[in-house]
C-alpha cells in the first residue's frame, strides 16, 4: 500500500516560497552582494533593497513607519528577543508576564527562562475554543505586569484571538503587548494600530516568503535588550550582517500576502470548510477542535475517538498525504500537545487529534482525495483498536 | 568623473553566492519544503538533507562527528552562542574571559556584554602585526578563567593567529578555547582536531554560501546554554525552524571549500602579493597593514601617510572600485579601527588606512586596474592635504 500521490496538507511546518520571492531574492544571490553597511556603490545599492523590504513589511501590518521593523532569522528569534528584551529592559518597573496556554514554544520556553531570572509567569486559561479567558487577564494583570504575550493565531487548532479586547485590558495598567503572529502573518488582516498591538512577531515562511528570515514590530517609544551583540545592525538591536537576499524575498512576499490575502483566503476557507465537514460527517465520534468560523483560513483539526492520531498520519503518509498532530516543533516527543490540553482535551482525545494546514497550492481535488481516504483508514484502525466499542466493529 | 567599471575588492563584508550552492538550494526553495521535524516523508526528505550539509561543514574543519555542528543564523549569533553560553554555563568554574584587542564586534560586544552579567574580561595584546602576545595569555589565564576566545584570522589586516600555540596554552588551565573563524573559514584549512579548538564559529557567506546561515562547532563533552529557547531544534541549543535552503547551500559551500580551497588561495595568495607591491613600490611613504606572508590569502591592508582612507575609498568609489575602511559593521562610525589601533597605529595612520579583499571573481586585470589608479588618487590627495611635506607636493 504505497503511491506516489504526494498531497501537503502540512503547510503551517513549512511552506514553498512564491516563486515571485525567489525571483525577486535572485538577484541579491547571484550578482548584488554588497553589504548594506559599506559605503560603496555596492553597499547603496543593498541599503536601497533594504529599506524596501522593511517598508513592504511595515505596510503589511500598518506599522507606523519602516524603521519599526526589526528583521532577525526567524519567528522563534523574534519572539525570544519581544519577551526577554522587553522582560529585561523593564525589570525596574515589574516583574510580572502575562501569556495564555495556547502558545507556540518559542513563546512558552522564553517565559520559563524568565522565571529563572527572577520573574514570575502566569499561563492564563483558554475556554474549549482557545480564547483567552479575559477574566483571567484583567485578574492577573497586576501593577507588577510589564508583558502580556499572546498568540495572534494558535498554529494548531486555527484560533483567532480576540486581540484588540485583549490589548484594552493589558494597556489599562501601563504593560506592554507582545503578540506573536507567526501562524497568522499573510493569512489573516493584521493591523497593529487599530488592534493596539505594542510588539508583534511576524515569519516570513509563514507568508510564503524564505525561511531563516523573520521580524519584530517594536512600537515607536518602546525599548529592548538586544540579544545578539555584535556590529550594530538593526538600529543595534540586531546585530549581524543582514540576510540581504532572505530580507528582500520575505518583502516580496509581504506585498504579495498584502494583495493576496482577500481572494486567497476566501478560497482557503472554502477547502477548509469542506475538508472538515468531509472528515466529520460520514465518521461518527469524529469532532472538530478550535472553533468553527474564528480560525485560520488554511487550518482543520479534528479528532477521532479510540484511535491514535499517529495511526492516521501513518495510514496518510502511506496513501502520499502529508498532514501532523500538531506543531512541528513538537513532533518528535510522545508528550499530547499543550495547546490541546489547554482546550480541555483528556490525553486520549488529544492524542487521537491530527491537523490539516492548507496552502497556496492545494486544489479541491486534493481535498476530496483526503476526504475519500478517511473513512476507511479509520475503520481499520478502529477495529484494531480495544478500545472501539463492539457497535462501531461491525 | 566616473565610470561604468565595477571591480569589486570588498569580499569580507560579503560575497556572491557561488552558483553550485545557489543550484543546491534552489530546490529546497521551489519544491522540497519540507520541515525536518515533521514525521512524513516531506519531513524525511528535509531532515536527510540536513543530515548531508551538518556532514559537509563537519568535514570541512575535520569535527569528530556531524553533531557536534549547531546551526546558526551566522557569525554574530555563533560568536554570541559560544561566549555567553560557555560563561553561564560553566559561571560555578570562573567568571573570567580572556580574548583579543582584534577581534570581530560580536566577540568584543558578547565579551563586554557578560561583564555587566558578573564577568571579567581582558582584552590581551597583539603586537606590531596583530599576533596575540602569547606571554600576557600566559600571565592572564588565571584558575578563574573558563574560556579564551581567539579569533583565527582578523578580518580587516588579514593576520593568522598562533591557533595550535594558543590551545595549547588555554588548555593548561583547563579553560575552553573559543575561535572565531569566520574571515578565515574557506580560505584557509582549518582543523579542529589538531589544533585544539574547542568550539568554532563560521560563516556561511564568508565561504561564498549564502547569508543568514552560520555554524558554532562545539567538542563533544563541552556543554553551553542556549541563547534563543522555544522547539529545541539543533538538539535543543538552537530552536527555530531550520533554514533548510541555507543549510543546504552553506553545506554545498564547505563541500566546495574543502575541494578547492588551496588551488584558489594560491590564485589569491599571487593576486594579493602583487596588489600589495603595486600599491606601496611607487608611492613613497605608504605601508602595509598586518604580516607579509602570515596573511589571509585575499587580504590587503595598507596605509598611506597624510590622507585619509575615506577619501581614497570615494575616488576608488568614482572609478568603479569598492574597497573599505575595515569592518563593514564599523564602516558608518568615524571611530578609527580598534584592530588598527591594537597593532600600534595613531589615530592618523588607521584613518590613513584601506582594505582591499580579494575573491573568487578577481582577476588579474583588476589588480592593474587598482594599482594603475593609485598613484594619480594619492598625489591628488596629498597635494589638497595640509598635512603633506613640500617635497611630496611637487
Amino acid at each position: 500500500m504505497s503511491t506516489s500521490k504526494r498531497v501537503y496538507m502540512d503547510y503551517s511546518a513549512g511552506r514553498p516560497l512564491d516563486p515571485r520571492a525567489i525571483e525577486a531574492m535572485l538577484p541579491y544571490m547571484e550578482s548584488r552582494w554588497g553589504n548594506p553597511s559599506s559605503l560603496h556603490v555596492f553597499g547603496q545599492e543593498a541599503r536601497q533593497a533594504l529599506d524596501e523590504a522593511r517598508a513592504k513589511v511595515s505596510q503589511l501590518i500598518n506599522a507606523e513607519k519602516k524603521e519599526s521593523i526589526i528583521f532577525t532569522s526567524g519567528a522563534t528569534e523574534s519572539n525570544n528577543l519581544a519577551i526577554k528584551g522587553v522582560a529585561y529592559r523593564y525589570r525596574d518597573r515589574g516583574n510580572r508576564i502575562l501569556t495564555s496556554s495556547v502558545e507556540h514554544m518559542s513563546v512558552v520556553n522564553s517565559c520559563k527562562f524568565m522565571t529563572t531570572k527572577g520573574f514570575e509567569t502566569v499561563f492564563l486559561p483558554v475556554n474549549q475554543y482557545g480564547f483567552v479567558n479575559l477574566e483571567s487577564l484583567e485578574k492577573e494583570l497586576t501593577d507588577q505586569t510589564i508583558l502580556v504575550s499572546i498568540v495572534y493565531a494558535n498554529g494548531e487548532i486555527g484560533t483567532l484571538e480576540p486581540i484588540k479586547e485583549i490589548s484594552q485590558i493589558t494597556h489599562k495598567k501601563n504593560a506592554y503587548l507582545h503578540v506573536d503572529a507567526a501562524a497568522a502573518n499573510g493569512q489573516v488582516p493584521i493591523d497593529v494600530k487599530s488592534e493596539g498591538i505594542d510588539l508583534l512577531t511576524l515569519s516570513s515562511n509563514d507568508m510564503y516568503g524564505p525561511k531563516g528570515v523573520g521580524a519584530l514590530y517594536v512600537k515607536e517609544g518602546i525599548r529592548i535588550e538586544p540579544l545578539l551583540h555584535g556590529g550594530g545592525q538593526e538600529r543595534g538591536l540586531r546585530s549581524g550582517t543582514e540576510n540581504l537576499p532572505g530580507i528582500v524575498g520575505f518583502g516580496k512576499a509581504a506585498e504579495i500576502a498584502q494583495n493576496e490575502m482577500q481572494t486567497e483566503g476566501e478560497r482557503l476557507t472554502r477547502l477548509r470548510d469542506k475538508l472538515i465537514k468531509g472528515l466529520l460527517d460520514p465518521i461518527p465520534y469524529s469532532f472538530l477542535n478550535g472553533h468553527s468560523t474564528k480560525r485560520l483560513p488554511g487550518n482543520v483539526s479534528v479528532r477521532y475517538n479510540f484511535v491514535e492520531g499517529e495511526s492516521i498520519l501513518l495510514s496518510l503518509d502511506m496513501m502520499g498525504v502529508a498532514a501532523s498532530s500538531g506543531s512541528a516543533c513538537t513532533a518528535k516527543t510522545l508528550e499530547p500537545s499543550h495547546v490541546l490540553l489547554a482546550i480541555g482535551l483528556k490525553h486520549e482525545e488529544a492524542h487521537g487529534s491530527l491537523m490539516f494546514s492548507l496552502g497556496k497550492q492545494n486544489v479541491e481535488d486534493e481535498v476530496d482525495y483526503v476526504i475519500g481516504l478517511m473513512p476507511n483508514i479509520i475503520k481499520r484502525l478502529r477495529e484494531m483498536s480495544p478500545l472501539t466499542p463492539k457497535e462501531l466493529k461491525k
